[in-house]
């Protein structure tokens, strides 16, 4: 399973525009480690700036309180799938079957929390070798109406569900700091975190201020580690350097954080 | 329940081309004639010229047999997905807050039969106030690996389950005639269908030629037939003409071919 963030294909600040450099560069490296005989591959990727700031514009994260949030649900699952679509042509012109799904169209939430999705047609199109592509998206909540469901909850749904080999987390980062690499120098790359040094680790990170707009680094890492109990293997690495997407998937370990049992 | 016909909106013998008249003709007729205090809507929109061109060069709705076609596939959905971003975008500059759902996110055919499709998010967003948009898509298939779940297969699929008031076919021609009025002068409309007049109806149906893609004449309202013996209460309408998606969407009858119980 693979997570590109929506920080690596798409620039931050400047709403709806693709980082088609780095869309290109990681369709090919996909291209070149992703091997049909080998492996079963689901890509899910962030809404980068084409969601971001739709959404908090619109508030439509906190629940749907009038008219108005309804058209704006709307406009966002329709520039979601638009996004997508972007992706997922990117990689068919690399040849790969990159097929896209629509997390919305069978997950219920309920306050903010991902209750059930639908993944027999997953499992359906991974055993026919097509590559499952999911996208963060505005879902709806049982709740408040509507609320958003991250790529990573997407992650940490299918995993939990079809045990995956390995979780690659492809991010703007070389992997987890011991302080905000951005502001502080004297920040060091942690490169292994397991359960016995979970409890320091989570201290740093409480001191770091390394805060990204749908979590917070230390929830993304919570959230991880939820995973890694039930014995799966993850690794956060620096998808913006040339090569780490494709050398992580052929298998080479370590080119991040890793995060394990 | 409004499906509106590929052929209303695209241009059929030209592959990838809107029908932007038609589009924002009828994007305005359904601002005009839905009104949320008083129903709920489900659109379903066919594929036209988005797909019926490349389904048929790729032959993916007989299945998938080779590499080539899993990329046709993939594709295929990716330009689904797009088509009805275009749809939608047209209906939310009406105000409407007209949300995509990917039937084929969670829609499993056998032999290019539906056999389960998820509908709690269906009925989650009617409830709350969005006019839920479906297209045509390619699914995955158990038996053949891939099928098209065409629009009529959805609407059928969802009326059978959530009891809709009405069902409206916007479709480029008057209603169901005695013959094929494109190919012969004596072919006259016929007003209603009911199981009366159902046996000589289709006698003259087995006669007449007109034959659409997907199904034929016969193939649509043999369907429609078994969901008016639900007791549904379905209508054939010309959605070419001005007026008539709105007129029937405030509730008025007997502008097309009306077929009941």
């Amino acid at each position: 399973m693979l997570k590109i963030g929506g920080s690596v294909l798409t620039y931050k600040n400047k709403p709806f525009t693709t980082n088609k450099k780095n869309l290109e560069r990681i369709s090919k490296e996909i291209k070149q480690g992703y091997d049909p005989e080998k492996m079963r591959l689901i890509l899910v990727h962030g809404a980068g700036s084409f969601g971001h700031y739709m959404v908090r514009k619109s508030r439509i994260y906190k629940g749907i309180k009038n008219k108005k949030q309804l058209l704006d649900f709307a406009k966002t699952q329709t520039k979601q799938n638009y996004w997508n679509s972007v992706v997922t042509e990117s990689l068919q012109k690399e040849n790969l079957p990159a097929i896209p799904i629509q997390a919305s169209s069978s997950a219920v939430m309920s306050s903010v929390r991902l209750i059930s999705m639908s993944t027999k047609v997953v499992e359906g199109l991974l055993k026919i070798g097509m590559i499952v592509t999911f996208y963060g998206v505005p879902a709806f909540d049982r709740k408040q109406k509507c609320s958003i469901l991250s790529g990573d909850q997407i992650v940490s749904y299918l995993a939990k569900r079809l045990n995956p080999k390995r979780i690659i987390y492809g991010t703007d980062v070389d992997g987890i700091y011991t302080l905000d690499p951005k502001k502080d120098k004297k920040a060091k790359l942690i490169k292994t975190i397991t359960m016995k040094n979970w409890k320091d680790v989570k201290r740093c990170l409480s001191v770091s201020s390394s805060i990204d707009v749908t979590h917070g680094m230390i929830g993304k890492v919570k959230e991880i580690m939820n995973l890694v109990k039930l014995g799966l293997e993850c690794e956060i690495i620096n998808a913006n350097k040339s090569g780490y997407v494709e050398r992580t998937l052929k298998g080479e370990r370590g080119l991040g954080t890793i995060i394990k049992m």
